[in-house]
């Protein structure tokens, strides 16, 4: 039974199918939700409109992108045209335009939910915190299981037609390329509306936040859904993509191929149909703790994995190692994610350290959170240190007899599909975030009352906390991931050596005493800090043009600082500002990562391609990791004095509290999530192009 | 003749000599400097006294610590004392010990005479630029000749001596020991006394920078001394004595032993000869540029070096592959000079945008002095990788039949010895610096006149355009230096394989992709995170210690915040408190380094442990390079804003370039510059417990 691929094969499909399904009736059961005020869906509409030109803009962008990509890819890949069988660089290129896709229509359902579910859950907010809370929450499941879905149907339907792993590799690449463009194009956009809505209203114009005068303001709500569900989404599209493709290309490279294999697939299937079960058991009573629901159902839905996961090994006879491996990589994620909270949850020592640290002034809030953000790099690199080294120790006895080398890294791999396996759990709490989020916006704008006010305060702050946990999971993940992706690179660069006669030597691991592999090392460690901070000045820029946008508004039309509610300020003039901008800055950035591993793979070949891909892990981890955390530190640090401690709102510390909240934004919504997806894109260009570089490199 | 061991030996100790020699004259030189002044003398006194109590403490404190260490060296190293000749463990104590104290007398020689030079200096600018400028870098020279002098014939004695380059790592640690307590501690010393001086005085009290009547100014100016005197000549000791013993430990190991420790003692001596005429070339006409006169003199010495070395390999018929090595290094150390340069220069791109971005408050001039400092990580990498890889590939062709990987390592080694060859000159453009900025200091608390003032004013840009350049040579030494100890490292295990007779394999590298090397290098790369976090939040502890007691002062020293010449404030008591601190702070992060060492060691043995020295050299060389040229950028900019841009001193603009500078001075001039010295510090401890490791790890 174990063998029998096929059967694993149509379940996958048809449980992404039930994904599917439930996020239809989902979607429709929030669409029902009442909804009658009418200021409300004005502004919800413009924001709707704004999301959606956004998309549009980006989704075209990324088709130049995508097809210049699929050429590329069909002259030269697996292998160049003129040496190889046509029909894999087609299977190929096909691979890595559905991967694209797939991934945006997934990202443009979590879109269309999002700005329905925000006015919904606005709306609910009069009622109670419950239905609110079922608003919010629902909508953002519905992009869990469209992702979720999407991204199993598209790795099974892959490798049901061509019968190749590596063409998986080119549909994960394909969510790669999108997930760069959401995720970093969206953080760019999400934080030049949020800086200069806050610089030039707040700061120097003087106008209240979240004020319908400022231009900029639906712009700042729209980055909300780009950035935070449609970027987000993408990324986890793609990490949970890259797992299951580095997955399936060692597995097939193993012995007992099909079992491995079905495994994956059969893993892959619980693990959604989990977060299905997790996603109805989301419930919360009148005056709970929605932090509380939220941390219940991932619990819910990771004991369902491991349980559900374990029956399928016995009953159809997997090994108990493998399963090991998955479960240590479950179990780790929530232990990172543990450690996470910790720097950032306002209850503990970090936060309230640098909210102390405010008091002295800005320099000091600034340099308390960085070390905060540094020292918590710490429990995460060990975390997924010890989680590599035990999924490794586990299943390498199965190679047994010179294959342990190939058998440990298949057991890292299912680590991060076990690490990913309840990702639908994980987007629907992370996309349930910026929807109470703007769900509280409108309760401000739309003049919804105090007492709802306060419900959305209470499920934002809930987004918040939750975040953090999820964030950490997510980060785990990719590290995993792409350790596993080494792993693939190695497997792709043997079947390369094989497939073409070259008569050299099969490699075996890359030791960094070599000074190729060294050279490469440092390269690629370099990459993430130069990729960040491209995007960091990407940001800075950006928002300088939509600030002075602004400016000529307030100064062009009359009435609009005065309040005229007849003068009404050119809202979509600023949203294209961001788009363009948000575009045009993360094109250099994503072809710089991809042009240095190439250059890296043509001169010093597969041995510095192996260094490079592994100083691009190390160094992008510590990166994400202190970004986001110190990131997500100082937010929660700003929230806390706001609170009324050290002084509170528009006391000393408070001034400090917002610039380290202003440098955190981008680290933590621009720069550090987007490295994530950096990393992926580098080790799958590496694996892709491993046969040119065996074939041209000068070393 | 290449082969006469005693011969180069002698010729390295005369070369010592001849450099102590040099030393002496320059110090009665500047000590016959006319001096007249009163009030210099009085404040001059104070500093002097100052910096001898924290250097007597800092002492004290090491001596304990050392003897700890001693012991315990004695015990465990090479090989615990029960298994093995306790001759060596007695020579391997001693020599560490003897590092400690080379290095201490030579820091105790660079503390007395900056002390001197400063005030010789402040003077001498009432005649004029030339003998100021004089009197400054003469001063700064000695501490050159004292540390090179020392570290030379230390390492040459020991060899001499013992016969054991082993023994050489034991006298390379404890320099390393000294230097991780005057470089750290000098560093918390120094960034404490500043940002407590500063935000106490001029923030809350309101009166002016190095105004007498703040308890903390003697403090700020004793922190100079200590911190980039003492603690930068203990920073360059270690890093060249670790570049020779790394080179000597892997000579001893290869072919024709004799002939290559004797080029490796002939190019270091020579290297010292070269800075010596160096020094007395240095001059400049009244009216001159004295950037210009520094650079050149770095220039003269390469070329001396070059040239010297050459005329060496051909008459003593070494090899010129490995001459070739050294070259390398000394011009990629040039290149790498200049990429600092670029990313700090007040005339460049960086520095002029980071400035702009002040205009739009401290959020912003924040991130886009990080995203530039991120950006300068590139280069550094690409030339210390380049640099690396091209002195393997000449020199491993020597080992052509099996020892080309040992060939190689050694000639990264040779590499670092050449860009460490000229650090005589280094250290003496680098400590002119403090003197001359304490030289401005006094001209200012003195009433030394405006002309005086403009001439300091004039060096001491000089000194921090030109130690840009210097610094990024260090960290790209100090990053070759410990790829060679990873070689080192491989060695000392080879070496312990063999004598224990353990029956096991010897190893011949770190493969990244062995689970136990990947958890090993994720560990270390989180380690200097850390440990510069740890410094970070001590400067923090510390300097609010510190604006307690100015508070207290203020409160109940009567007729002190008027001015009362009568009320003088206790400056004694703030330089207890840094000097307490200091100390107090440094040690729980020195020792999170060792102990993570040896717990990942006892964990994972050997493989863990060349992960992990790799992760550490990687993110080590990440953050020292980020924090040292953000901070460096910040600095400038501040300065280039006083210089009146963008609206000058005290414009909003210049509020937030202090922020950046003053969240760039821990970056600066704790953490980063820091970070070698446990990178080095960590790479030692490894090589010395392999034995350890081997015997007692549990995997």
């Amino acid at each position: 039974m174990g063998n029998n691929l096929l059967f694993f094969q149509v379940t996958a499909l048809v449980i992404s199918a039930l994904a599917f399904g439930v996020a239809a009736w989902l979607y429709r059961w929030v669409a029902k939700q009442p909804s009658s005020n009418k200021k409300v869906a004005e502004i919800g509409k413009l924001i709707r409109s704004g999301a959606n030109t956004f998309l549009a803009k980006e989704y075209k962008a990324l088709v130049r992108f995508a097809l210049v990509a699929a050429v590329l890819i069909f002259v030269f890949l697996p292998e160049p045209i003129w040496k190889s069988d046509i029909l894999s660089n087609i299977s190929m290129a096909v691979s890595y335009i559905c991967g694209t896709v797939f991934s945006a229509i997934a990202g443009k359902i979590g879109i269309s939910i999002a700005t329905i579910a925000n006015m919904k859950s606005a709306e609910a907010a009069t009622k109670g915190i419950k239905p609110s809370f079922m608003a919010g929450y629902r909508g953002g499941a519905v992009m869990g299981m469209a992702v979720v879905g999407a991204s199993l149907l598209g790795v099974t339907l892959v490798y049901l037609i061509t019968g190749e792993t590596t063409a998986i590799l080119g549909f994960s690449f394909g969510a790669s390329s999108l997930a760069l463009f959401a995720k970093a194009g969206g953080g760019i956009f999400t934080k030049t509306a949020d800086v200069s809505a806050d610089l030039a209203g707040k700061v120097e114009l003087g106008i209240p936040e979240d004020d319908p005068r400022n231009p900029a303001v639906i712009a700042d709500n729209v980055g909300d859904n780009v950035g935070d569900v449609a970027g987000m989404g993408a990324d986890l599209f793609d990490s949970n993509v890259a797992s299951m493709a580095a997955a399936l290309v060692m597995a097939a490279s193993l012995g007992d191929v099909k079992k491995n294999i079905a495994m994956v697939l059969c893993y892959a299937a619980i693990g959604l149909l989990a977060s299905i079960i997790g996603v109805f058991t989301a419930n919360m009573k009148e005056g709970g703790d929605p932090t509380r629901a939220l941390n219940m159902n991932t619990y819910v839905t990771t004991v369902i994995y491991g349980v559900l996961t374990a029956a399928a090994t016995y009953v159809f006879d997997f090994n108990w190692r493998i399963w090991g491996a998955s479960a240590v990589g479950l179990l780790v994620g929530t232990i990172i994610g543990m450690a996470t909270d910790y720097f950032t949850n306002d209850n503990k020592k970090p936060v309230r350290m640098v909210a102390k640290a405010c008091e002295s002034g800005p320099a000091f809030t600034i340099t308390s959170g960085v070390s905060y953000g540094l020292m918590s790099i710490l429990p995460a690199m060990i975390g997924i240190g010890v989680s590599a080294l035990a999924a490794y120790k586990l299943v390498s006895p199965l190679g047994a007899g010179g294959n342990e080398v190939a058998y440990g890294m298949f057991g890292i791999s299912m680590a991060a599909v076990g690490m990913l396996s309840i990702v639908g759990m994980i987007i629907s709490n992370d996309a349930y975030g910026p929807i109470v989020d703007n769900a509280r916006g409108l309760v401000e704008m739309g003049d919804l009352g105090d007492k709802a006010l306060e419900i959305t305060d209470s499920l934002d702050s809930a987004g918040n906390t939750v975040k953090a946990i999820t964030k950490g999971f997510s980060i785990g993940a990719a590290g995993l991931t792409v350790i596993a992706l080494l792993g693939a690179f190695i497997t792709e660069v043997n079947d390369a050596i094989e497939a073409m006669g070259l008569g050299i030597e099969k490699i075996t691991g890359f030791d960094v005493t070599s000074p190729v592999v060294f050279f490469g090392l440092l390269v690629g460690a370099a990459i993430p800090a130069v990729f960040s901070a491209m995007l960091m000045l990407g940001v800075d820029r950006n928002a300088q043009r939509m600030i002075a946008e602004i400016h000529r508004q307030f100064r062009e039309i009359v009435g609009l600082k005065e309040g005229n509610p007849e003068a009404k300020p050119e809202y979509d003039k600023c949203i294209e500002i961001a788009t363009v901008g948000a575009l045009k800055e993360l094109i250099p950035a994503g072809l710089m990562a991809i042009i240095a591993t190439l250059v890296v793979g043509f001169i010093g070949g597969v041995q510095a391609v192996g260094g490079y891909i592994t100083g691009n892990i190390v160094s992008g981890l510590i990166f994400a990791l202190f970004m986001s955390n110190a990131g997500g530190l100082w937010d929660n640090t700003k929230k806390y004095i706001e609170a009324g401690n050290h002084g509170g709102k528009n006391s000393d510390a408070h001034k400090a509290g917002v610039v380290g909240d202003t440098v955190g934004d981008p680290f933590k919504d621009t720069a550090g999530p987007s490295i994530n997806t950096q990393i992926t894109v580098v080790s799958l260009v590496s694996s892709l192009a491993a046969t040119l570089f065996l074939t041209f490199s000068i070393f």
